[in-house]
């Protein structure tokens, strides 16, 4: 029996608050790995460095599922993390603009994990089609994109072309039916109400170390 | 005359207050750009899907620089948060581990932005080390850190290489002095105290994307 809530609005839960699950369910992982049978919601702040009010705020949203004066069972909570985040299911995805973004990526255990798998990798360069990519997939024709989607139940388009590509492709990922679309090209791409759209920034790893560089470094 | 403030302490700012004004830089950069001249902290949460009293409250760590009734100068916003994150400086950055990541980061604008340059791509192996990559540097031995690190005024550190060697090459980046390192290999490294090293994990991106298609996407 799942203690999680299921009449919450979607719309009520901010971005931040769903990153913010994403980082517990990581710390939660690393208790697990540890062996830790129990944590509080003081105790996982102190840990890693996070904010125990905040915590039991984001929480809230989603059932009770701490015991009062006991705190979490660390692998109830995972398994909570993991069906609030939808990580219980596998989510397909398929990576648009084969360069060395989209090679790294289809390398990179930490970016697909155990719910997400790559199953397309295209491109419209005729010299890039046919290619095998590390993760041993054929790069395929980006026109075969709108009957790929489909057939292989793809949820999340993956863009990364350069920029001056980029909106094409999100425009063709749209007509396809992906309504959760990952850009890493450096430009904003716009998709039609219902269609959701993340751009990936990594300046804001970059311009964390510079305040820091700035202003200090703080006491861990 | 900067109306910052120079006094806070930065153990009480927290990575998440520094991540959103990299977000609010984001925005005002965006206002700039369409030629708009003030922006109330109302207007800014509204346009860009952000909480107006939280902005306030970031804000107030560093100064006081809006106007009450008129809100901020979208100009003099962009410069300040700027300096807040010291961006008004140039930071110089090595990658070590030259794959198909650091190949990406190299070629990737988004990445570097104006305020960080890339100075020395390293990697241990014989048959990369020679090689020329995208930003026209050519790739040097990472066993030569130590030396560059003084002599091309480098501050950060950036890990891209597989998991086994970043332990090591983290460790290295430590004894050559710096003390900002970005880790994008999927492992946890650690350095000693008044280092900060902070792991990029695009996992929460997915996850984002999953959260959505498991419970519904929001009404912009």
């Amino acid at each position: 029996m799942s203690l999680l809530r299921s009449n919450f609005d979607v719309n009520s839960i901010s971005a931040l608050t769903i990153a913010r699950l994403s980082i517990y369910l990581r710390c939660v992982e690393r208790l697990a790995a540890l062996g830790v049978e129990t944590v509080s919601s003081q105790e996982l702040a102190r840990r890693f460095n996070l904010n125990p009010a905040q915590i039991r705020k984001d929480f809230a949203y989603f059932g009770e599922f701490g015991v009062r004066g006991v705190g979490y069972n660390v692998v109830e909570l995972r398994s909570y993390l993991r069906e609030i985040l939808g990580l219980d299911m596998e989510h397909r995805l398929v990576i648009v603009g084969v360069g060395n973004l989209a090679m790294a990526l289809a390398n990179y255990s930490r970016f697909t994990g155990q719910s997400f798998l790559i199953v397309g990798m295209l491109d419209a360069n005729p010299e890039k089609i046919g290619m095998k990519t590390p993760n041993g997939l054929l790069v395929e024709d980006a026109a075969r994109l709108a009957e790929i989607v489909p057939q292989r139940n793809v949820e999340i388009g993956v863009i990364t072309t350069p920029a001056p590509a980029a909106q094409k492709v999100c425009d063709a990922m749209v007509s396809s039916g992906l309504r959760t679309i990952l850009n890493f090209a450096p430009v904003q791409v716009k998709g039609p109400e219902g269609v959701l759209i993340r751009s990936v920034d990594l300046r804001i790893y970059l311009e964390e170390l510079a305040f820091y560089l700035t202003h200090g470094i703080p006491e861990s």
